[in-house]
């Protein structure tokens, strides 16, 4: 009997990470299609059963011997119906019946869960979580999106919106504008945007030289990564706007903590590829706000499976069915 | 064959409750007995096996039909061992094997968890919690505790440390110091100590007048009871009390409510007990600082059950093991 595979989606907005993994979570064949956001997203379905038919073809695998599709969606969604309830950022209708639509193009089983969630399943199973079944993941990237595990399973919520970490108020008044229509979210401050945005502000109030200061006169443009470059470069700019950032992700993280006391928070997405630059800050902020037994016995660490974190932990999905 | 029962035993620091229960979660009998802290907690299991024993006689319920005892303890706990880990307010030893010699002294099984995990049990089974399967519970009394489910089980916390939601930082720096080692936590604001101090500090720095100096005065005490009672007849300093303490909890809740989404947030405690002159304001400040749709899904409730909480919670232990 051949071995049965299991199949990870990973829904963006601009491309779908797609993989086929055994049950043991090894990627045997991963690859990437542009995600068709128009007719309200009807052509999603139909593209992903198009593009794993084929595939199972060239790989010459046959249908019967997949277990299954997990798949992680941009949006807040109903785990037993398969519902995304809704994805702003996408265009999609409300409510959109992505499992049902997506077992009827593939004749195989589908579990949706939230993207964020998946990332965070993943570095459970695979990654930085190292099997620990309490576990909060946080992903750093253009905005900031929270997984949370206790024990051993995603905490979905009553109406899916577990986990919304960059909306927790770090700035209880006086904080920057965030999409979400709430000002202050660790969101306007820890995300690679906003990070920028602190950099800019703190430039405009500043002296007028360093590296930032340069970067921003060549370029015209700066990046969260340009902030952590010139921090190591120890740009007194850099410097302070890391100092911003770390004391409200490390306050949040701890009180993120204080409420679960995971066995590890683990930091994702592309702002904490910046490393110990930014987490030796937000470590000892952590350390200060914890409660004496979580800062000792709740670790943060920086996440390990990259972009393959979400077709990973989609795949858990149905593995652990 | 007669009906099985389930004991609930609430131990705290100077009274130990006790309860029968059926299955159905309905007390049939409850009594107190004191805590005997001496001799480094040794008389503890062998007072509550006592009291267990004379009980069952006095209203002819054989042993043999006692599933079990639950028992929450105040302090971390390690539910698989049954070990307390400490309880420096108590005197006994760390890590005292509370479930081992309960078991010992009854011959029954015993499952020990944290109180306040006991207490949201309770209210999750038969109080504000209505069966909600994610449900976070915060005590307001002397102290701020709290109790996390989620998916329908305790949260525990790698080290039992989850629930630590006094020790919430909400007032990250300058805040009142806390017996945790660190200052500005939840506790030193919303529990009864921690809104008397603050009453206190606003009378010092305002007027000599209104209803809170004048009991102060008649009294030479002040309790938080007083507080609310002097809000509802409108005294300024009284208001403004109530507000700090809205904006800080209504602010923490908001934030747990980020991360967890549960479908309620049970206030209980004594504090609790003030009802809409405080509830009204921590709503209110609950939907200012909640994402959107934590917001219209997450309720916050005043606790149903009271002190039976504890051993309702402590019972649903066993009937759930």
């Amino acid at each position: 009997m051949a071995e049965k595979w299991l199949i990870g989606v990973d829904l963006g907005g601009t491309t779908t990470k797609l993989a086929f993994l055994n049950f043991y979570g090894e990627i045997i064949h991963k690859w990437e299609i542009p995600t068709d956001n128009s007719n309200y997203g009807k052509n999603i379905t139909i593209n992903i059963a198009k593009a794993i038919d084929l595939k199972l073809e060239e790989l010459d695998h046959s249908k019967e011997n997949v277990a299954g599709i997990g798949m992680g969606a941009p949006g807040p969604v109903d785990l037993a119906s398969g519902v995304v309830y809704n994805t702003v950022n996408l265009g999609w209708k409300d409510n959109y019946p992505l499992k049902d639509l997506l077992e009827v193009e593939t004749s195989l089983p589908v579990i949706i869960d939230n993207d964020a969630n998946c990332a965070a399943l993943g570095e459970m199973w695979k990654g930085a979580g190292d099997g620990a079944k309490d576990l909060v993941c946080v992903t750093l990237g253009t905005g900031v999106g929270g997984g949370v595990i206790a024990n051993g399973d995603i905490v979905q919520g009553t109406s899916g919106a577990a986990g919304e970490i960059g909306h927790i108020a770090a700035i209880p008044e006086g904080g920057a504008p965030c999409n979400c229509g709430k000002t202050g979210c660790l969101e306007t401050i820890a995300s690679a945007t906003g990070i920028v945005r602190i950099a800019l502000d703190k430039m405009k109030k500043g002296q007028d030289e360093g590296m930032l200061h340069e970067l921003h006169r060549n370029y015209g443009f700066l990046s969260a990564k340009d902030v952590f470059d010139a921090a190591r470069q120890e740009d007194d700019t850099a410097g302070k706007v890391i100092e911003e950032v770390s004391f409200h992700l490390g306050l949040v993280l701890a009180n993120i903590a204080n409420t679960l006391n995971p066995e590890k928070i683990v930091l994702g997405g592309g702002v904490s590829k910046a490393g110990s630059i930014l987490l030796d800050p937000v470590k000892a902020q952590f350390a200060r706000f914890a409660f004496p037994r979580v800062a000792v016995s709740t670790s943060i660490d920086i996440a390990t499976l990259g972009n393959d974190a979400g077709v990973i932990g989609a795949a858990w999905l149905i593995k652990n069915k």
